[in-house]
């Protein structure tokens, strides 16, 4: 039990520090001496638990959705829906598993990773929430979750390499997200629903239960 | 004079090449001799025009904005905004300088491109035209022309950036275009503006002139 609580830890350990890396340099330009190295774990640990550099990106690809908290539900469910790219928006500049995920996610390297996999995870959370949404009334009659949500996600995934191309990092992400939202939600949420919105900056912080200023 | 020519043409052969080869391998993969082979050119006539990769990289980065049309004035200039993004859609799929200068903006690696150009000259053109819809009354009194611009930008590369994941090429953009502006506009346009303007795919071929057919 001991020695299968370590191999949770060591396996945690080299994600860490493979996310840190690939998020600090890439792909391609990612070594896995560094990630041994900032890791402290031996060559032989990291081959126990990741075939090679692929594998290991694949893992951090991955982990993207696992690592963000899931808010917890609403009564209104456009309000669930947002919660989660607001929740998304406040993890990303402290989680590095997050971050390198993120990287790795809108990186188009010529190598054959598949990225596809957090696109299609986060369509499917918001696809399920806006159906909820749409049979509890929220929506207009013409909203559809089906296309409404692989837009938000690609949107949302646009706004986040802006800023890191304009900026530098993804401080600002809280922000774009509302204003996404601000804009995007008149055209599909009914009015009643809209005006009992929280699609401020700081949203995900009190999704979670945090204060502004614990956060 | 026939000389001149012969330079420009040169010219515009070494970046047609070095967007191709980009295109297909990403920044840090791209090699010059590639390049060379392509264009048919000699690596003095490369170094005649451009000092290093990086500087042929800038060179297609920066000619993103003017390989793409731009559209005939409108009577609306929410259309002629709307038509702005159409036009980039349809022209995504045929222009090899255009697809390559896209996929090194939408990259991140860790070498120092500036990739910012692209994403603030689009922003700027936005800008100017939402800044005339306003002044023509087409706007919403809250419509802030200077946050919907960069709002556009910045979730247009995103739902590129997600359709290359998913579907591994670029051919859905006038689609996404389409359902972005159907989505963000109520928010921003007045009704009676809403209900005139053009924003189905097809849209870019239409706004030059062409028939669908012919595009």
């Amino acid at each position: 039990m001991a020695k299968q609580d370590r191999a949770i830890r060591t396996r945690r350990a080299i994600l860490e520090a493979a996310a840190a890396v690939f998020d600090e340099r890439g792909y391609e330009a990612a070594k896995l001496s560094d990630i041994l190295a900032l890791a402290q774990v031996t060559k032989g640990a990291l081959y126990f638990h990741f075939d090679s550099k692929e594998d290991l990106a694949h893992a951090v690809i991955d982990a993207q959705v696992s690592v963000v908290p899931t808010p917890p539900p609403q009564t209104c469910k456009v309000q669930e829906f947002v919660d989660v790219g607001m929740v998304f928006a406040h993890r990303l500049t402290v989680d590095r598993v997050l971050s390198g995920s993120v990287r790795l996610t809108l990186d188009q390297g010529g190598h054959d990773l598949n990225r596809s996999g957090p696109y299609r995870e986060w369509t499917d959370i918001n696809v399920s929430l806006l159906r909820e949404a749409k049979g509890q009334g929220e929506l207009l009659p013409h909203a559809d979750p089906e296309q409404v949500a692989p837009l938000v996600v690609g949107a949302y995934a646009g706004l986040n390499l802006m800023t890191h191309a304009l900026e530098g990092d993804r401080s600002s992400m809280e922000r774009w997200a509302s204003a996404l939202y601000q804009h995007l939600l008149p055209s599909i949420v009914v009015p009643a629903v809209l005006t009992m919105l929280d699609l401020e900056p700081g949203r995900g912080a009190r999704a979670l239960g945090l204060t502004d200023e614990a956060s």
